[in-house]
């Protein structure tokens, strides 16, 4: 089958080994992937994996011990956990220790003719929603995941900081809280989209009220983010934290303990939520379109993703 | 009156201005005052204070608008709020951004023989209650806010880093809820201490379960509590950071993300448990007395206080 491989550098190759399909999974026909910054990062060699990438897809189940999958159009959770740990027992599959992780770790991604998951992992995505909307399915149940982990009320003020293509989705999921929704980011362009979905913007340049947010989320994928953030956020409020910079970078604790502010880590979510967002409409993702390439371009379609400007690059298998 | 001041350097004044009572606060004469490590910070320049010292301490009240005050033996909480402000009506006085600090921020302390509180931060100290413990109320309150901040329950895994006054104090705090506590320093008498009160012990030296404990709170008070706190918690566990440490300290965030850890910032906290966990003696503080120092020699308790194998220095007027 054709794979997107990065094995040192990104290669197309055309005759790459289907995934073995194991008993409790199902093999996947992929329709589309997305490229997301962390393929980017892997595409640069930091994440030290090797394999296929991909684990943003929508695709239609092709074989499978679940009768109920299949020919069913799917989106898949990207966790592969061992199901018999304490961490599985206690409910945070997404934490299991032995985990592999699609196109991620140890398991071959979805920028492939084919791929493979457990069958728990994958949702039928419901008939309305196009597979250029459902192929979002992965980054917003991310942002949903902020909804599981932080309480966050009608009325409340939130920030979120970083203006790409997760602060974009992060800001409409706040939204549907009915909380006031504020995005702090660099790019003009970026920001008139988000205006267009009725969220308040302000370019970061610009100064803001200091220590007066109830939730700020640091969606900048930079290590600046978080010190901007702690000026930001109020007495006893919460910063939350999605982009995993690899970098180490210099911080000071001390506002944190004077200010009793709650840090939480945040990653990946769940699926339902966004589905059915998508599917309602309450979180847009047509405008962040910035093109979809067939296959044979995959290399193409990385280099327009790692442009500044650029939000969702979409490959069709 | 006499007064441990300092205005640059640290100095026993033997006339220094008494104290003005405003309405809805009370003139207290101190018994005893214990020194904190904020105290010590003050006295080498870091925290920008200048004024009396000292806000842990025990009194009697001797002028008062309150009657039912008059004359009684009380403890103070530091925090001086203004009443009025959205985090006052909130119920945040301790965050109150108009609020000065008993011996830190714009509000003489109470190293001197008297000092002035509003009477709402006053709490009278049960008979029972000797002053050289009740002087530990506020320390005791500030690991209480723990409990107040973070669910901790019966059979959870909590582990304390850094065996100095607040790290003995908080494992005890942490112990009345049940949960495994475990110790871990690098002091062998401090460490014995905590075995007395059957508290479990490490040498931070050795090495300890990874990724395992549900509750880690920071009291090393050194930049490297942190990294160490992010190797022992579970994945979705806890971080508590009591103590401010001035510097700034690198750092790589990505393992909070991945592990979608929340770190919780802790600082003063509520006099009512401290009080009666000092009482009941479910909290020991007889054995964390180094040396109680008159006045007069006030310098030198300082001097002791400063020492690496020191626990509480207590001044009595």
């Amino acid at each position: 089958m054709r794979a997107l491989v990065f094995d040192g550098g990104l290669r197309l190759v055309s005759d790459y080994a289907t995934p073995l399909k194991r008993p409790g999974e199902s093999l996947i026909r992929v329709k589309l992937a997305g490229i997301c910054n962390t393929d980017i990062e892997i595409a640069k060699g930091y994440m030290g994996y090797t394999g296929v990438l991909g684990h943003e897809f929508v695709g239609v189940v092709e074989e499978t011990d679940s009768p109920h999958l299949l020919g069913k159009r799917v989106v898949g959770e990207i966790n592969l956990s061992c199901g018999q740990c304490d961490l599985c027992n206690s409910g945070l599959r997404n934490h299991c220790p032995n985990r592999s992780v699609l196109g991620i770790m140890n398991h071959p991604g979805a920028m492939a003719d084919l791929c493979v998951l457990p069958d728990v992992n994958l949702h039928p995505v419901p008939e309305n929603l196009p597979d250029d909307a459902a192929v979002f399915c992965e980054p917003v149940a991310a942002a949903f995941e902020i909804l599981a982990q932080v309480p966050i009320e009608s009325g409340q003020t939130t920030v979120v900081l970083g203006d790409g293509k997760l602060g974009l989705l992060v800001a409409q999921v706040l939204r549907t809280t009915g909380a006031d929704v504020l995005l702090i980011g660099r790019h003009p362009d970026k920001l008139r989209l988000a205006e267009g979905w009725f969220i308040r913007t302000v370019p970061s340049e610009d100064s803001w009220k200091a220590k007066q947010v109830d939730v700020v989320v640091d969606c900048t994928g930079s290590t600046e983010g978080f010190a901007l953030a702690l000026d930001l956020v109020r007495p006893r409020g919460v910063i939350v934290v999605k982009t995993t910079v690899a970098d180490r970078f210099f911080i000071n604790l001390a506002p944190l303990v004077i200010n009793e502010i709650t840090v939480v880590g945040s990653r990946c979510g769940p699926f339902e939520p966004a589905l059915k967002s998508l599917s309602d409409g309450s979180v847009k993702v047509a405008e962040m379109v910035t093109g979809i390439f067939p296959m044979e371009q995959a290399l193409e379609a990385f280099e327009v993703a790692s442009r500044a400007g650029s939000l969702k690059v979409i490959i069709r298998m």
